[in-house]
């Protein structure tokens, strides 16, 4: 794998994650434009996100994310994580190292772009946290993880639809299959649906120096890596067994 | 027809229902992250919901509604439900049954997603019948009838000019339709506007072991089974009129 | 002109109707699951009404709008208002004619479907008017019409540069432009930008049987049609000079 | 360069201005339809406009925006503005000089528009500048520069990878781009991304009879300038070493 393919994986990822957690920013930290703006607001953010992260991402064939990357290797009908790329677990390393650097960068740079917001003596501790990662509104990580799971299930198996419906969508057909994804399933734990989107960030909230942040709240951080991981892989499973 | 037809139908109707009722469940039950999101968020996650499906319902020509099934029926420009599938009556009991079953599990996975803020002592009993069922706001089931006829019809007819204007929206053409139909005409009843839709998921809420469930309004439910039904049949035959 | 391109710009037009005066009853009306929906919500539902109309009156070029007819006819450039069908004034009337038939037909549809909500008590007397029929937040008729005007200018002369970039939205190309128009340049007078989106309508609306109805606003009626004539004009003109 | 293209930029970024100070108009003028109609209205409303005046635009490549205009100066992988026009310094001075002046007609056609609702007495002073300008929720100038920079870094990143991943999108892709940037990073300084964006219409504001207008806080002027011209030019070096 050349480090052109790291690079475009790493910029996309990033793309996606200062989109991501910007939206978030705008609507739960104090004295935003679009503070309390509503769920639609942030699906679209982050939806958009997608899309903009898969056209910068087209050189790694834009997976983004972990558990599309594993939702490739246990789909048999996928060789290839990008042209020229062999679908296997060694690549898959160098994916998943490249999300995670993405997804940290990027949650930087959203902190960047909000930096007085953060700053701001109206902010509450958990908005701090809620930009870089998700947490769930009824804590009970076995259905948390349930959630998670269907979350991702639904991304990597309609995703591995999309070869058979020839369109002219681009990279808006995942970008509106993630906005439908938080619309719908994305409620009680905020769809991370994806370990390096919740997990970079979370070490970037850990390692920053955020005005007044609290924990990180590492006792949750594996339910968000652990469902998207075996969601993606069921999904995956069900697009070999399924689309031919 | 083939398993794999009834199978993509099935899966198609399934990924429509988990992200219909799921958004649904993100508006109305306590506690979720959309709770009171609008009711544009809901027209986005059922439109979106059809792209999705249709997308997993490639093969199966991807009705995902018993009354577009109809449609095609009582079109007569219409002679295969996909493709190598011809639009007869027994064929067309094979795509209610499995327009039915997905609807049926589509409404157990939203559950499943969902299962903390079903449990949580502030939703109300109203509410988790409204993840699976629509109910009208002013109950006048004659008048329900009308708007769910109404409803269905502009959904059968449109689709059916559909191949006049070629574009490269694939299955986002449908999902913006239901957009469409929800904004607009889903205000009185709900927008079942699909027979599957409705009944598979209330069989669900009937069978399902819902913390503190009420009754699923059986009175109600022959209304969004008959009017979309009637819809869809006058919608195909106005269609096979009016293009050619 | 053929009997079908009649009949086809009347159903594009109605379907445009029932969706766009759907959206407003859905958010005006008393009792609705939109009401107080937002006017994102009513941007959509006109948008995705033009979307959906034009795939309907595809045979007659789907103009849907007495203004757009004007703009071809002062557009240079334009010599056909379809497929075999000659830009001329007395094609003109007949499109008129269809437009306005199609336009109160499409307005009783939705009352139709909405009817048990006109009856309710909850609803005002000029909410009622207002799903059928444009009027001005301020009134003050000079500036109304100098609004209109320009939300009209906009989408003829859009309208006029869609050849010059070619895209595969289809029908969605002139439903967004509409969504645009509306948030846009709606705020004042709620964007008729159509003689027969509001002439059509009011005149159901003195006809119909509503409950509790009042007057049709008459003394209004000529802005919302003089307005766009003027726009739709100034913009067919602006299209010719400009686009090649 | 010809003076049909200098007149293309120039409309399609009267085009945009007319469009976006309509949506903000919208939202914070007194008594208008969509009065506090939330942050995603205005994205939307600014997106499509981009979108609409992308079509106008057509026969210049339709920059509308001084900072992609630079960034195609700094990428080398871009050698015309538009077919034919090369790009260079003096070129991008035409089109600066196009682009400040239809941003300078745009905001008077919004203004006209909206004219009854900038008189109104319940439109506060701030109000009547922020249909024109933008402004910081805190006020921070460093960091509102790098706000600006951050914003027009992806805008004209991302533009730079559109090419490599074709879509039928047209118009669309760079008007969901700018949807992108203003749910997520427009938060804390509504995102001028764009220097003729803010500066012609703040021209327009200290010259036009508004009817109690305040001053035109040219303080922060300067912000909205030179953050998106900074982001620009790094976006188009980004783009040129990273997309091939």
């Amino acid at each position: 794998m050349t480090a052109q393919i790291f690079l475009a994986e790493m910029l996309g990822t990033m793309t996606l994650l200062a989109f991501g957690c910007g939206v978030v920013a705008n609507v739960v930290l104090a004295k935003t434009k679009g503070f309390s703006g509503g769920w639609l607001l942030i699906n679209f953010g982050w939806g958009l996100g997608v899309y903009s992260g898969v056209f910068v991402a087209a050189q790694s064939g834009a997976h983004l994310n972990p558990a599309v990357t594993v939702g490739l290797l246990t789909n048999p009908n996928a060789t290839e994580f990008a042209d020229g790329v062999a679908a296997n677990f060694p690549n898959a390393l160098l994916y998943f190292a490249a999300q995670m650097l993405g997804a940290f960068i990027g949650a930087v740079v959203a902190w960047l772009a909000y930096r007085n917001h953060f700053d701001h003596a109206d902010t509450e501790t958990g908005a701090k946290l809620a930009v870089f990662s998700t947490g769930p509104e009824i804590r009970n990580k076995p259905w948390n993880v349930v959630t998670e799971v269907v979350g991702t299930f639904f991304l990597v198996f309609v995703l591995g639809a999309f070869d058979g419906t020839p369109n002219g969508l681009g990279p808006l057909a995942a970008g509106l299959l993630v906005v439908a994804i938080g619309a719908s399933l994305g409620g009680p734990t905020g769809y991370a649906i994806n370990p390096a989107r919740d997990l970079g960030p979370r070490i970037a909230h850990a390692l920053l120096p955020i005005k007044g942040k609290g924990g990180s709240d590492w006792g949750y951080a594996w339910v968000p890596v652990v469902g998207p991981l075996i969601g993606g892989a069921l999904g995956g499973l069900a697009a070999g067994a399924v689309f031919v």
